[in-house]
């Protein structure tokens, strides 16, 4: 991979801050952080915060028994490093950084108690969420995300291939869900993050935590994977039936199937993100499921696998080419069966691209 | 395992709070939601919120894709769960539930974005860290929490038992890593959750990531490992010797195993955390490598890796029976090596005892 232009990220993070009136940003350890400066430290009790101003270089202040790890990353040499023991106060070393700014961005990960301790610290200003801000910094993705996340969407879809050459009948959830975290890990990813597998009325709860409920003939399965792969994230979903599917389950299959094709149709640059959203629902409303479709449509991936920007009601922020997110419509009955259809798409000066290429045709397994 | 006493817990959870002044308490989720509500879905950008009032039942505002699962946990039946729909506001239905009370406690795990969210929602309540609230609640362990510690730590003993009879010399820092979370999970971790291995100098970084660094004849190798084990971790650190360890180690490690044995020694219920971190620290400072151990003496231990109490100088909360926490002292010379000996150790009511009984003495590995 070529080098990322951490510099230019941080420009581009002070510049989106300025053009909304915030005179400083802070984050903690979080994938904002990581793009920014290249360290990723696990996120503790202990703070470490990055604060970036306009006036002033980026400056890391980091626990002193991880100096030696953010000294040995790009952050190294990208930021002032300022380390604080146990048992001293890193939110006065913040403070100081902070000097002078009366409004004060904060990244959206942070912790609730250092941000709890950085408002007691600098009373007099006021706090808000640096989201929109690493938002426009990360939504459009460099080539080199693109093409992270192209591998990962490719070795999601040869899991998916795989899968449903395996037996579902008799096996549970949790067995097949096991086999996609094997696969995806097969299949290149660093480690599977998600596997979910809800058979029958399972499929119904849309984050259902697969268990030992045993797979049967005629059951919808909605398997919804995903991992990492080279630090950037895969998100499919495809519903399956075993044999014959239950009755009503073409027609609603079908429906999302539509559904899910209306919101591709509808991506292209200046669109408004929840105008993908109203695309998928207004055809799941027409076709009698409006209330069965009980989320948005979907969610930008990239560093992490929900991100900006989010394709829901509400978001009006337009689309640009570069930018990735999931297209997943869905339909939940309770009691008979769910049935949700997601791929990954990259918004292109043309219109749109899907970064998955498994079929959405109904594909029965045994 | 028994059931566990969930509605006791919520209610030593509410005394604590109305004891310190707070109105409110709004937790996030974390291992604090779990163990109160037993409900622990991924924290994500959707906000999931319990609501404690002393004079109203608890509230959960979960997403409506997610009600599904938390029907099925525990909450379903300990709390009025409110769902909102993806375009929806859940802070205006938080607002709701929060009405009245000027002063909110707030979990430390939540996130900044769902905090500021929930500050301006109620811009005339105050907030508040719900850290001590909660250490107090979950700092003395229950019989079967303190039972599952003991087998986390039984298996982390073994786990090092296994090791040192494996080759270091000539395999790299991650090829240690990975026997040690190989060894977790075969000793009945249900996941292993941090592998330190540091090698000669990398082992003066305190939190070193294990990379390619080929283990030499002559090498220090700290080892610091753990994982979780039916919900609770482990957590220890044994600094091995490949072979004759380098000129000054041996005294630097006799410096520490005596520092570990004066924390071990003045634990005793009633006394305050930060002197147990004295009593390691004066010993070290006697030995005159004060300046090189640049951490706190160490941390509780539950259902986090990191929690209440904190052994380190400023905590003056007191020791009681049934606390779990690390010793740790170090000693770490940069481009030389690094020393860590670690046990978790539970607070008894005539003194405290050992979880951990891998032995102290330097093992020499080939």
């Amino acid at each position: 991979m070529s080098e990322a232009d951490r510099p230019g990220r941080i420009g581009r993070a002070m510049s989106e801050a300025s053009l909304t009136g915030w005179e400083a940003i802070v984050l903690t350890p979080s994938p904002d952080m990581d793009h920014l400066v290249g360290h990723a430290p696990r996120p503790t009790e202990r703070p470490t915060l990055l604060v970036l101003r306009p006036d002033a270089g980026p400056v890391l202040i980091v626990p002193a028994l991880e100096r030696p790890l953010a000294d040995g990353s790009p952050a190294g040499s990208l930021a002032e490093l300022r380390a604080w023991r146990d048992g001293e106060d890193p939110f006065a070393l913040a403070a100081d950084a902070l000097a002078g700014a009366s409004r004060i961005a904060v990244g959206d990960r942070a912790w609730a108690a250092h941000l709890l301790a950085l408002q007691a610290a600098l009373p007099q200003a006021s706090f808000g969420s640096a989201g929109p801000v690493m938002a426009r910094v990360r939504s459009v993705k460099e080539a080199t995300e693109l093409d992270a996340l192209r591998r990962a969407a490719a070795a999601a879809d040869a899991t998916f291939a795989d899968v449903v050459g395996l037996r579902f009948e008799g096996r549970t959830e949790l067995d097949v869900a096991e086999d996609l975290a094997r696969l995806l890990v097969q299949h290149g990813h660093l480690r599977a993050d998600f596997t979910i597998v809800g058979a029958g009325p399972n499929g119904a709860s849309p984050h259902h935590e697969p268990g030992e409920h045993v797979i049967a003939a005629g059951d919808a399965v909605v398997l919804d994977f995903g991992g990492e792969l080279d630090g950037y994230y895969s998100d499919t979903t495809r519903t399956v039936a075993v044999g014959s599917p239950p009755d009503g389950f073409d027609e609603a299959y079908d429906l999302v199937h539509r559904a899910q094709q209306a919101a591709f149709e509808s991506v292209r640059p200046g669109v408004p993100a929840e105008d993908v959203d109203r695309a998928a629902r207004e055809e799941i409303v027409a076709g009698g499921f409006g209330d069965a479709f009980v989320h948005r449509t979907g969610h930008g991936i990239g560093l992490e696998v929900h991100e900006a920007p989010y394709v829901v009601a509400g978001n009006t922020d337009p689309l640009e080419p570069g930018m990735t997110f999931s297209i997943e419509p869905g339909v939940y009955l309770p009691g008979r069966f769910g049935i949700r259809i997601e791929d990954i798409v990259e918004v292109t000066t043309g219109g749109a691209e899907r970064l998955n290429r498994s079929t959405r045709d109904l594909q029965v397994v045994v």
